[in-house]
Parts: C-alpha cells; structure tokens; sequence
C-alpha cells in the first residue's frame, strides 16, 4: 500500500538487484516515527527480526521465515542444515500457525532437492509464498468490502460507516493489503465514506503506531482510541461493525488473536454488532476442533512491554519511560481467544462464513478433513 | 493506609498546624514515582490540583472542593463569593456527582450563617465530610470483605483469592481505605489470602501507577496487566471476582465509572464471574433512573493523554512519550456505562445490594424517592 504516495511492500528484495537476492523489512518497531529499511542478509538476521518484533503479523512472519530458509541454504544447504533453520525460526514465536506452516512448505519444497538447487529454489518459492499472501489478502478485501457495503445504512450513504479494529492487521502484518484492513483499503478506494477508529492496542501499541500510520499514508479517516474505549463507542451506537485479524483460526471457527480481541468481540456482541475476523487460509489450524482452542500455546512476553512505553520523547529521540512502580511484578500475555459463537463471520480469500466447522468446511473443503468437516 | 509503613490519608491538614489551616494533598501525578505532598492555600490551588488530577476519584474530589470552599470562605466569605467558588469548583470535572454534592452541601451549609463565622464552620464541615468518607469507605470494607470471604473456594483455602480491579478506587481515589480496594484491605488485614490483577487503565495508568503503589505500599500482592489482558484472564479461570468503583451511579444500578469498566463487566458476565461495583452512597444520582444512565455526561479529556504517554524516563526525569503518528486524530472518553444487568451487586457503606432501583431502596430508603423506589 501507500507509503509517502508510493506502493510499497512490507518485505521485498533489495534493489538494485545484488549479485545474489537480498530480502529487505520495514524495521517496524521503529514506526511511526521513522521509516526504516533493514537488510536480512542471513539466517541470524531473519531470525532476530522476527524475534525482536521488526516484523510481526502472522502472515508476514511466515514469508520473513520462508525467506530466512532461503538465507540458511545459501549458507547451509545441506538437509540437516535446513532442519536446524527451521527449528530455530519454529522457536521465534510459538502462537502463529503461519511460521510452522510457511517452514513446513519450504522443507518439503526443499528435501526432494540436490543440496545445489536449493537456494535458488527457496528463493523462488518465498517469493511465491509472498505472492500467495498478496493475493489472499487482495481476496479477502474484495470479499470483506462486500460485507461493509452491506452495512452502509441505505437512508443515509453520506454518513461514514463506522469501523473498529485491533491491533494491525494491516499490509504491515501481511505482504501487502492486510488481513483485517484489507476490506477498508478496498472500500475506501471504491469510494465508500468510512472512518475506523484505531483501538491503540497495549502493550506494544500497534494500533496508535502501526495501523494510524498505515491509514494515514493511504488517507483514510482514523481516530486513536485506548482499548478501554471500545466499549464506550459499541454501547453509544458509534461503531457499525469490528473487523479483527487473527493469528490462529481452529477449525471450529474459534479465533486467536492479539490480547484484546476478546474484549471487543464480547462487546460487540451485547451490542449487536456485527463482529468479524478476517482469516487467510493460512491460519486455520484444522488439526483444532470444537473445545480445543484452549490449547493453542499463548505466548507470554517480557513483561517490560507492560511496565514500560516506549515512544517519541520531546528530544526526538525514542525512549521507554516507565509506568508502574520499581520492581512491580507484571504480566504480558500475547494473544486471547474469541469463541466462534460471538464472531459473526469469518472473512476468507475463498468467501465470507460462519465462524464454525461447518462454515469453514463449505470454503475449504480441500483441506478440511475428518467427518465433522465434509459439510 | 501505609505510606512506608505510616498510616496517611490522601487528603489532611498539614502539621505541626498553623495559625489558619491549610489543607495538604499528595500530587498523584507523580505516583508511584515520587510522593509529594502539596499545600492548598488558595481557592486556585484546590480548583488546579482537581482540574489537573493531583487528586482525581470521585469521593476525594467531593472533599477537595469542600475545602476549596473553605478556602474561599478565607478571602471572599459573602454568599455571592461562596457561590461564584462552588461554580468554579464545579466545573473542573462534569462526570462525578459527589463533587455536585459535596459543592451543595457546603453551600447550604454556610449561607444561613454570618460571613464571618462561615470559614470556620467550612472548616469544620470540610472535616466532617472527609471523615463521613472514612466511615464510609470503611463500612464498604466490611461489607464487601464479607463478599470476598464467601467467594473463597471451600476445598482450596490455600490458593489466593484472585481479584481483578480497574483503575484506581483506593485510599488515593478517597480519603481513606478507598472504595473497591476497601474489601480488598480488609481481607487482607484479616488474614484472607488474595492476589489483586491490576488494570493498568489507559490512558492515565491510574492501575499501573496508583492501585499498583497502594497495593505494594500495604504489602498485598498484585500484578499489573494491559487493560486488554482482562478478558483472557476471565475466560481462563483466573480471576474469582471483579470489583470496580463508580463515579455515578443512577437509583436504576447502572455504574458510570472509568472508560474501560464495562468490557470488564461484560466479559465478567461472558465468563460467569462476579462483577461488584463499591458504591458510597455519596455517588448515586437518584435523580437518575431506569433508562437515563445515557443522559450522564461522559467527559472527554485533552486527546495528549491518549497520543502521549507519562512515566520515568531512564535518566530518572518524567518524561512523556508519543506513541501515535504526529498530527494523529485521537478521542479520549474519561467513563463508560454498565449497565445494571452486568452489575452481579453493589457494595454500599448500608451493605450489599442487587444492581436495582428495588436493591438501593432498600439500602436508602431515606434518599430514595418517588414510587417506583420505595420497595
């Protein structure tokens, strides 16, 4: 999407095209304040910039980790070699389902492979692993901005719909267009009046930082809210509908996502309205049924993100101050689960559904399996 | 409750004493990073330290202004002098109704007497209502400690009793032992083993910075979390009770208090956990019934708060940092609604009641008014 009015990509290969092909991010801890390009020219750099969070989203994490394969093959491309990059872009980041997914592609891609081919080869398919996620999330919002077209009250067109989103399931967490956003992007460039109110999303704020800057390089109306506010807005009739992002679907249509989520979608729901997740295919876990959502791994995170903000001090510089008193103890988890019953949809790059079994079965049936799915 | 192991109140007249009282506040800006204490000579002192949050919750508000009232009995005792002082109090903060109230009651207090007995007797009265508030808040204790004691699992009386509280409805947020934290310091006391989940509450982080202090301050364990943890807390069984102040309460039992209380509210209910609201008598508006909990005006507060975040900064100075793109748009709603049908019982100074017009009639049945109350 935009970046100072041109297209950008959240990974891509450096250019001018080196001797051999050299992945490139948008350091994105850094924004909104700064807009920085950062070289992954090996497996480590991979591997630390998933971990330290310069690129994250779910689907962006399992292009950046395709890509540190094909770093590790360059350097290593031996098959126990491979196996060991794979382990350690596994260990980065337990609640995705994308990372394991994106490794898993690649090592089958690979294996079958003289060790000679496999850079190139890797190379190719991370590319078109980023290529596949373009194309989703460009399916997702052509199907999603229906869904918010719908939702525009037919007596007034000229009032904005009202959006509420969470975290950033943006381009930023994708390759390009987003999960969540994509919708918005799509309807916004048809012309419909919109506005979304950003919910800032503590502790690591991708809200006030990642999704106010997306929309604002694109043009669209936004407004930073803190997470308490969400509920404000569902119960005095400000919000139209809740689009969310997920990082992992079970097959029952049961949502993880960023911590937080829950909260909107609980009160979305006593609110009647309309609560939907936006779901690459690449998320579901189908080896997760009814009642199993409880054992997705939900990752807990260093509790500094908690006790300490980071952001622009008046100097220009970026600094962490700290809220809570010395030495309080905190906690950080990353992510919870919103049950299917309160998701009003799911938005998929196959279609729109029902958040269960059967919804996602009639979209996937190719990878849907066991009797409960063949519906 | 302690301050470094000395009870304090957040609000007393300063010692040794003075030829004229002068009223002392803690700058609660400044928690937990440093306890200052702060002189109010002036009518402009007590009107800037509740403008500007050095005292914020609604029961110390109510006695702030008292004693600003008090204060300008000193310089301009005539009736037109009080009640030009009450109008400018009251237009510091919209949303709490103690501050009406304590304004209101100041005023009919002082006007029959003669200007030149009306400081001493505001004085006095100042006083009463500050420890009308203690008594207050110590008959929540009792009351909702009782509460907390029955809510113990009978099979596991070594585990903690898990609470999650929001914002800051302690001894800072009153003049004493506080509202919601009030059962909290009681069982404490009395020997019931509790764990506190501390909200952090964006965007003044009066969880992370106040509850957090005064917890740690009075030796009860506590961990802070994002306010978006809450929700995943909830669903996961790791929290047995909710209790939240108010800040007006209409005579229906809907509880208007910090942005961000009625997702806890309704992920509560979600969860099938007990939701209390402490309730001093003091907040609610029985003007307010069935159906007006909307008509509560909900301050909106300057959006700095949201895009910009106070604490320490490394080198020991307070610092704020932006944490939203420059020129963002933010909204900064300062209370929420929950309604009565997510409030499991309000915990009155008079005892506990269920969420009614029927439940505080029966509680005040001297207050409450008109026929639909009497019950």
């Amino acid at each position: 999407m935009l970046v100072n009015g041109r297209d950008t990509r959240s990974i891509r290969l450096a250019e001018p095209p080196r001797e051999a092909p050299v992945p490139e991010i948008i350091d994105q801890t850094r924004l909104p304040h700064e807009l920085r390009f950062v070289l992954l020219e090996t497996l480590d750099d991979a591997e630390r910039s998933i971990r330290e969070m310069w690129v994250r989203g779910a689907p962006l994490i399992g292009v950046t980790a395709a890509y540190g394969m094909a770093l590790a093959a360059r350097t290593d491309p031996s098959t126990s070699g491979l196996e060991s990059a794979a382990r350690r872009l596994s260990d980065t980041r337990p609640t995705a389902v994308n990372l394991e997914w994106a490794l898993s592609a690649m090592v089958e891609k690979l294996r079958p492979l003289p060790p000679a081919d496999r850079e190139a080869v890797a190379f190719e398919h991370a590319a078109a692993l980023a290529d596949t996620d373009v194309a989703a999330c460009q399916a997702i919002g052509l199907h999603g901005s229906e869904v918010l077209e719908k939702l525009v009250p037919s007596g007034a067109p000229a009032e904005r719909l009202q959006i509420l989103t969470h975290c950033n399931a943006g381009w930023l967490a994708t390759v390009d267009w987003g999960t969540a956003l994509a919708p918005v992007y799509r309807a916004h460039r048809a012309g419909l009046p919109l506005h979304v109110w950003v919910s800032e999303t503590r502790p690591r704020n991708q809200g006030a930082g990642l999704t106010a800057w997306e929309l604002g390089e694109e043009g669209i109306p936004h407004t930073v809210i803190p997470d308490n506010a969400s509920g404000h807005l569902l119960r005095t009739g400000r919000v139209d509908v809740v689009i969310a992002g997920t990082d992992r679907t079970t097959s029952a249509g049961d949502v993880c996502n960023k911590i937080g989520t829950y909260l909107k979608a609980v009160a979305a729901h006593d609110c009647g309205v309309p609560f939907y997740a936006a779901v690459p295919g690449s998320s579901i876990d189908w080896k997760l049924g009814e009642g199993e959502a409880e054992s997705i791994p939900i990752e807990e995170r260093d509790g500094s993100e908690v006790s300490e903000v980071r952001g622009l001090a008046p100097d220009g510089r970026m600094t962490s101050v700290r809220i809570t008193p010395a030495g309080c103890r905190v906690a950080n988890f990353g992510f919870d689960v919103t049950p299917a019953r309160l998701v009003t949809g799911l938005i998929t790059e196959r279609g729109v559904c029902v958040a269960s079994r059967e919804g996602l079965a009639s979209l996937f049936p190719d990878r849907a399996s066991g009797k409960d799915a063949r519906g």
